[in-house]
């Protein structure tokens, strides 16, 4: 059997209006798809689902033309795009939300392009558990790798509907407080079994600048530092990045084995560490794969012992 | 020439009060030099500089022994023991102090019998830097090796001494928030640097449940996780268990490279995880070589990729 390499992602496509101790964008490209396809496309072939009004910037357009991603399935409604206001506190770990207006994203119900069907690879990021399972739905078979991230608005309104896709996925990220919250527990071992409970036997628990801890399918335990940066921009699309290169290999590679899925959460933890360092996808978009191997080589140095 | 394998350590000797939200123990016998040297002693041969009252519980004296703990450095004085209360809240990572009794330990003046002024390693562990300053000056010669701990008490009201001290150390554990409120930094990476132009050319930054970041003398960095537990017992003395095994390993293998300072951290790791999983020194006491190498090489599991 050929793996069809190919990754669909569905998921939130805004402007976001970024405030951080040190800078700010007011017009900053983001949503959960487009971080997450800029670190999945230099790995394999990236299609994307979303939603755009008539606001949104025509060089973000050229941008993911430019780094291979499929547009076929991002819908132009007419209204504005997507947008979110947010403010980092001074240790960039934490934020506050300052304004969020869903805009032509209230009304999004995605629809796949015949051509996108076929992927063996699809990520269902953040956005209504309804949607996501739609998407699962009109893909034409089973894929080999479903993942998902969802986020605790999800957890509290649609915890029904999270419940019944979360059993139809291979893999979740998801970060640590949601984690608990997610599962009611205050002991993060206890909530990774809890969930792993719930469908996906793989789950990535994102720690942000404490890197990630991925619960694995045979039952190990896998630990990824984020890379200690001097220089952190906008923390904005982090976790978003990271599963796009944390698909982007299982993809490229095909290979769905644990020791592969330990690369992939390096891969992830890889493209987190370059989102971090500009605002929007600015140090993701045209990296080279020598650059993106530099820096993978550089947690095999933080790690070994 | 030839390593003269033990360590010497300075500091708290306490009884603790320690509730957590599923179980509380009234006299727990604790302090940072009593947690470091359990830790140490089953690597290297352990000599304990404190002072404890005529409360302090026999058991303990019997049990410092029997891990082969060198006591002739203990001070027994007239009054009580130092004496800490503390609550830890539901997640276990963070704590309320709701008492603290310095008792015999105000008025301490440490003082080094002359079987201990040769050892080639030394830690002073938290206490008043004027005090750590005086046993690093009772010592025959400049240990091979000195280490440091803590804690923004000092940071706040003796910056002056602690930083004259922190010029004649080797090794800093310390706290992340520390390590920020030290430097007066925001970033870890660049609160790093100034300190360890401060003095101590290896810095080890720990951060509970997350593992530990080392700063290391080559210029490179080492991040080991912690172990992801799940029977929390007892957090208090992860940290002096930690730098007991840390500084334990160094000792007994007299091997100052970074190679083996990264096998360090993870030798500290491994006794800060059996640690917190009892109360007092409960799981680290009677620790077979066998179950701390099986633990050990959990961490190596739990890294590889």
């Amino acid at each position: 059997m050929t793996t069809n390499s190919k990754i669909v992602v569905v998921g939130s496509v805004a402007v976001d209006w970024v405030i951080t101790p040190k800078a700010e964008r007011e017009e900053s490209v983001g949503g959960a798809a487009v971080f997450f396809a800029m670190a999945a496309a230099p790995f394999c072939s990236t299609q994307l689902v979303g939603v755009i009004g008539d606001d949104f910037p025509a060089p973000a357009i050229a941008d993911l033309e430019a780094a291979g991603v499929d547009l076929a399935g991002l819908e132009r409604a007419e209204g504005k795009t997507f947008r979110w206001k947010g403010r980092y506190h001074a240790n960039m770990n934490s934020r506050d939300t300052l304004e969020t207006h869903l805009n032509v994203f209230e009304s999004f119900s995605p629809k796949l392009p015949e051509s996108y069907q076929d992927a063996d690879f699809l990520f269902l990021a953040n956005i209504q558990p309804t949607l996501q399972l739609d998407v699962l739905e009109q893909m034409g078979g089973r894929p080999k790798l479903v993942g998902l991230d969802t986020m605790n608005l999800w957890i509290d309104i649609a915890t029904d509907d999270l419940i019944k896709v979360l059993g139809r996925v291979d893999v979740l990220t998801i970060n640590e407080e949601e984690a608990l919250q997610l599962s009611g527990e205050t002991n993060l071992v206890v909530a990774a079994r809890k969930i792993q409970g719930m469908g996906p036997k793989t789950l990535v628990i994102k720690r942000g600048e404490y890197g990630a801890l991925c619960f694995c399918e045979d039952g190990t335990q896998f630990a990824a530092p984020a890379l200690p940066l001097e220089n952190v921009v906008d923390p904005t699309g982090a976790g978003d990045s990271f599963a796009g290169g944390f698909m982007g290999h299982l993809a490229r590679t095909g290979d769905l084995s644990t020791p592969n899925v330990r690369k992939a959460v390096i891969w992830g933890s890889t493209m987190a560490s370059f989102c971090v360092e500009g605002f929007s996808y600015d140090t993701v978009r045209g990296l080279s794969r020598e650059d993106a191997q530099a820096r993978y080589d550089r947690f095999v140095e933080l790690t070994r012992f």
